[in-house]
């Protein structure tokens, strides 16, 4: 029998994914979770039919998530992971030795135990002393805390679903009480050319819940969407687009993707995606 | 009835693409042709079942292959395209007011005129006064000529059929030798993360015919495979990854992707890409 996984990414457009094997399915409180091997991507975690992670290319997301803003901020003692349930942030979080704790609130724990069990590529750093899960909504983590954090990182899933809340204007200013003076916060906003107006309109919500530094920086995460991905960062203090350590410097940590190069680089936009912020 | 084409990727992996309608297919003396209209892309060329350009994404690649060499080279007046046969390429060049001449090398003349027919987004610059369509073989054509073009573009489809030769060594020391003093050549060479071993291959050996300035660069073309996409550039004078104009200045021409940002950018590789290149 050949099983095909088909990623549903418009009416008009699916990627068919072949797979060997279904590890897990199981229906939990908030969605639709599944464990599959596949030949061409290597294990995924499969949420509610859209592809959240796969072995083969989620270095390209989880670095550009993590070290841009962490090596923005001039010494990152305490993070704040909100969704990142797979443990693909965490793994990249912990290479600072600047980072003295990691809150992770993900709002289910079915992926965080799935993710555990089938994914310790990713998942092995829950174990680090540093890191504290808490599962529960980060909502209304956020808005509970105040200066706490130098770095919030919104690793959620699509808008749509459990996610929704994460992608609002409102969440974005809590985000901002919840971090220190010169803190930084960087959320996953989807693909400028797969859904441009979600990209717009989550770029200005930041832009208006972080003055003066807030900016869209992308990456090529190649099983997410057709185009690239986006990340926005909006910064109290730091300049995102410069990291602390000189071009030409060697890391501190091993990488897969990202490079002091390739920080600054991609906050070179295209300029559809200029005009599309109207930064054109 | 839905009418869907499935671009396969490889084994394990394919796009599914909703068609509207087929305007046209043909097989010619080279290739299965096909004009077709997609809600989701607008309307393609697709040849041997792989899709070679969209209406709604082929700015990325034709602006990408064009600017970055003709914005390294001082003065660039001579142009030779191999392939192009959709036009997009010779669109992109008779933007630079320097071009006196192009020369587009075109093996299969039913691509040309299907193209003129369906696609004049794309081509309506065939009819410029400095464009100069060759039907015939490009290795042919190169071969016979010595230091007579400022810029070579090898616009070609995917390694297989009609273009395996324009992926060889052979080739681009042939291409170096139709170059002038301070010449440059860009290749399309498809995806670092789909295809490794061609990219690595392919960029070692325009290496080894282009002492000293032989680099990859990069760009996000949404529907050519998963990953982005790359291009091949050698230089006998210029260093290509330093625009001729400097950060900040505007372009004297309109583009929706490239800017000189985006230039330098592009030679940023994620670090799997430079150590793929052994350059890590």
């Amino acid at each position: 029998m050949e099983l095909w996984l088909r990623e549903i990414e418009s009416d008009d457009l699916h990627i068919g994914i072949r797979v060997s094997r279904v590890l897990h399915r199981e229906r939990s409180r908030y969605q639709d979770i599944a464990i599959v091997d596949t030949p061409g991507l290597g294990r995924m975690l499969v949420l509610d039919g859209i592809v959240q992670t796969t072995v083969k290319d989620e270095f390209a997301y989880h670095e550009m998530i993590v070290h841009v803003p962490l090596m923005s901020h001039p010494s990152p003692r305490r993070v704040l992971v909100i969704g990142g349930g797979d443990g693909g942030t965490v793994r990249e979080l912990v290479k600072h030795v600047s980072v003295e704790r990691v809150d992770l609130v993900e709002i289910d724990e079915r992926v965080v135990a799935l993710c555990r069990e089938y994914l310790p590529e990713l998942s092995a750093s829950f174990d680090d002393p540093r890191v504290n899960i808490i599962i529960g909504d980060g909502i209304e983590h956020v808005s509970n805390v105040r200066g706490e954090y130098d770095v919030v990182i919104v690793d959620s899933s699509d808008p749509v679903g459990p996610a929704v809340g994460l992608f609002r204007e409102e969440f974005y200013r809590s985000v901002y009480r919840a971090l220190d003076d010169d803190g930084l916060m960087v959320a996953q906003t989807e693909s400028p050319f797969g859904t441009p107006q979600l990209v717009r309109d989550v770029a200005a919500a930041v832009g208006r819940a972080f003055p003066p530094h807030a900016y869209l920086y992308l990456a090529n995460v190649p099983v997410y969407s057709l185009g690239d991905w986006s990340f926005t960062i909006g910064s109290k203090g730091p300049d995102p687009r410069t990291p602390r350590l000189p071009e030409g410097a060697s890391l501190p940590f091993a990488t897969r993707y990202y490079t002091l190069e390739v920080h600054r680089a991609a906050f070179a936009l295209p300029r559809y995606v200029q005009e599309l912020l109207d930064l054109a």
